[in-house]
């Protein structure tokens, strides 16, 4: 069948998508979320079936305007720039089969295994944008329900990172770590791979922007320099300096991982499988062999059970060594934000201090960061056994780790900047103690709460800035944390959440 | 915030979308299928978020023109009408939680039971609009994997009946039937309306058209007479003859069953307790008191294991004691068509001679339609058991059946018409027995296959007849079926087809 092309203005970011009325979706016996061929001359393209003012059968609504008329077809942009059509084009149509992928997304979901080449057909299938939003959504449904053994997380793994791109670095060893998230102000891979660098590892980090936090690694980087580049791009950078800190979500690295955690969104969902496969894939995409992943655990963190942790811990220990890959994971204080500030700018300031060793920097921020240091010196052979702490240690207070920082930003196209040169929102509001006692809590949950409300991460001066931690004496009266935006509604909204909950404890 | 409105030239038929740049997206803190409140004026309306060009936070895509820019919003249709804003009216923005039944889909994913409200709530939410695609998917593979109990199925029956119109008759008995589906040529309720209403029953038959298959009820009634009607126009064709046989579609009777099938299309899944609840719903919204529902059961048919059919028969029992409506579930033959034509107009003929007593009715149609039709006049007590039988089949043989249903259609707007005066397509094909031999099956499946490539049920003319049955004797040469279609192409490929597999077997 021809139809005549009515060019939308409107595209998905990924699949193609081609509008018909109801009336020849009929004649051509299509539902929505069918597939059809597209052919415009020699090109040609995949585009999956929308039906305007159609729900199952149901008849056009009372629409004042008929978009779409018999006789035509509509195209959103994807399909536009692929065919090279333009309205009034006249293009063929030929109905074209599902996607095999969809019968091993059924199989998972009657609670069978899946097979290497069937889980690497779902990932290919969901790379090139053949599976709609639903599809996908089965397949997550599938797997939270019957959950992958270690042998289909092996083969999901090896799919994401073969349907993508992967940094080739010619290197023996090659370094990398990852936290699963739900603290504030754990800003350790800003530490780390200066440390390591400077020891003379190659570690090429890719982090990502704040999805739920105050802040991202990407987000903090970004106060200091651009964090948006290409593979060819952080290649370029690592082979200057041994390492980079930029944003992993434009490299085409493991993109399955991306359109999979997008239908996990609405109803949160974080299988296990994919969670394990999702991170293992980021890492050997750019060619990790020792890797460390921290989970950190605690009231107010994504993990509160230290039994899940252990199991976690476990089942990322057995997926590694199936991938070839050396690994280390601890199981870290998750009950308390790590440095003081919360949100880009004071994170990026606390960095800065630390490295710097000034007496206004992080002591947990810069414990936590030389054992993670030391464990990764350790593991690679780069030094003996119970040396790591010592000799990474040693990198940082001597200002090694800090040169090698400013080198890695300077080659991802920032300068030097002092810590107080760093723009900080002018507004604040001080929280302080309402009796005296020791802290006994400090919820990394309500912290970025806050932070959010103030503006982070979008704001990036605006968040929290902590004066104490865990186990300090205070008084009535004594500064517990300040709120930071210049925004005066959000500062207003943020205090009074505050007053209302302000995630300290006093015991 | 405030946005600039751009009106797109889309709908989605349902769900109210609104299209916003990545940057945007960003500065409001909102991801795909996140929720917003608009309001222009005192207008407000509830709509789902698409953010151009980013998946999961990736950068905008290089396309060459930008269809939304910062500080604009694209309205779909629904969002346009619902606020009667123009392009260029300036609209506020406000995030707004997530529907509360999301977190029920979420609990039925883990495996807990829902409660009457929390149903009530997911398909208030299906029905409003409020669910985006991928949530509704979730529902339906968390009810796939956890199959729903018999009180949910209940109270999921009544809340897709409260939650669309109903058909309120006022009648002390209200007669329906529904088949399972899954055979060819299956047109008992075009017999069985006719024949219960003549007998002074209510009948408000609403029928499905074909999704699989070459012909649904409503498709061939249509040959005859018009089929779509609004629930006032039903009312009035009841009233006036006793019953109808109208397309289910067009009306709002249990409408979130309709988005659910459509999520459900994809991967081809049906749950149990929704293909219950779907069922029962549909029935409940007529007001139906007496049910028959038929199983086929057969190779070739949808359900092909008699156990499967028991099972589902005694759920159709429990699930209608607890609606208060009396129903006989049989379990019928289906490893053959039922009557002879396969197709719109050669399935509307077949019902017209048998209706009307001729010799080129169908037998198999006549003896299935009398036994059902018997079986209702016994389960409403209009008849002595044992009686039911035969009173049908007099009412057939006497012509009142006929004339009962020339009464309805007419009241539907269609004329009495002979049989032979519908028409047909011109040109045919016939397939003649292979060997000698006594023909042991006739694949449904395959059959409707034939007559859909023929060009069924969109070509109302086109389609398959067939020259014998299950049992009969044939000698090589016999004629076994005709292939009608005028379309040269698709009647050459629906040759080419039958002669590679033909769904007949002689043994």
């Amino acid at each position: 069948m021809r139809l005549q092309v009515k060019n939308l203005p409107i595209g998905t970011g990924d699949i193609a998508i081609a509008v018909l009325c109801d009336k020849d979706a009929t004649r051509l016996d299509l539902r929505p979320a069918d597939r059809v061929l597209l052919k415009f001359g020699h090109k040609k393209i995949v585009a999956t079936i929308d039906i305007i003012g159609r729900v199952n059968g149901a008849p056009q609504r009372d629409h004042k305007k008929q978009v779409i008329c018999c006789g035509e077809i509509g195209l959103f942009l994807e399909v536009q720039y692929a065919l090279g059509v333009k309205t009034g084009d006249i293009i063929e149509i030929l109905s074209e089969k599902k996607p095999i992928s969809i019968s091993y997304i059924k199989k998972k979901l009657e609670g069978k295994r899946l097979e290497k080449d069937e889980l690497y057909a779902i990932i290919n299938d969901i790379t090139e944008g053949n599976l709609s939003e639903a599809e996908i959504t089965y397949f997550v449904a599938a797997c939270y329900l019957h959950e992958l053994n270690m042998t289909e997380i092996t083969h999901l793994t090896y799919a994401m990172v073969e349907t993508g791109e992967q940094l080739k670095l010619h290197q023996h060893i090659i370094v990398d770590k990852h936290c699963i998230g739900g603290v504030a102000a754990n800003r350790t891979s800003m530490m780390i791979v200066p440390i390591l660098a400077a020891a003379g590892l190659t570690v090429p980090k890719t982090s990502s922007r704040s999805i739920t936090s105050a802040a991202g690694t990407a987000d903090t980087v970004e106060v200091l320099c651009p964090v948006v580049f290409s593979l060819a791009d952080m290649k370029r950078i690592v082979h200057k300096t041994g390492g980079c800190l930029v944003w992993g979500g434009a490299m085409s690295l493991a993109p399955s991982d991306d359109k999979i955690i997008q239908v996990e969104h609405p109803v949160s969902l974080d299988p296990t499988g994919q969670l394990l496969a999702s991170i293992m894939a980021k890492k050997k995409s750019v060619g990790a062999t020792h890797v460390l992943i921290d989970i950190p655990v605690g009231r107010g963190a994504k993990i509160t059970d230290l039994k899940d942790a252990i199991s976690l811990q476990g089942k990322f220990e057995e997926l590694s060594k199936r991938l070839g890959m050396k690994v280390a994971v601890i199981i870290t204080d998750g009950s308390q934000p790590v440095g003081n500030g919360i949100g880009p700018a004071l994170e990026a300031r606390d960095v800065l201090w630390t490295l710097k060793n000034s007496a206004r920097g992080s002591i947990l921020l810069k414990e936590k960061s030389v054992t993670m240091a030391g464990i990764l010196l350790e593991l690679t052979g780069k030094v003996p056994k119970g040396k790591g702490y010592h000799i990474a240690l040693d990198i940082l207070e001597s200002g090694k780790a800090y040169e090698k920082f400013i080198e890695v930003i300077t080659a991802q196209g920032g300068k030097e900047i002092r810590p107080d040169q760093i723009p900080m929102a002018k507004k604040s509001y001080i929280v302080t103690a309402w009796k005296s006692g020791k802290v006994t809590h400090i919820d990394n949950g309500i912290m970025n709460k806050i932070a959010r409300i103030a503006g982070a991460p979008h704001d990036q001066e605006a968040g929290v800035y902590l004066f104490c931690h865990k186990g300090t004496i205070v008084r009535r009266g004594d500064k517990l944390f300040s709120i930071h935006s210049d925004a005066p509604e959000r500062l207003k909204y943020a205090i009074d959440i505050a007053k209302k909950e302000n995630g300290f404890e006093i015991g």
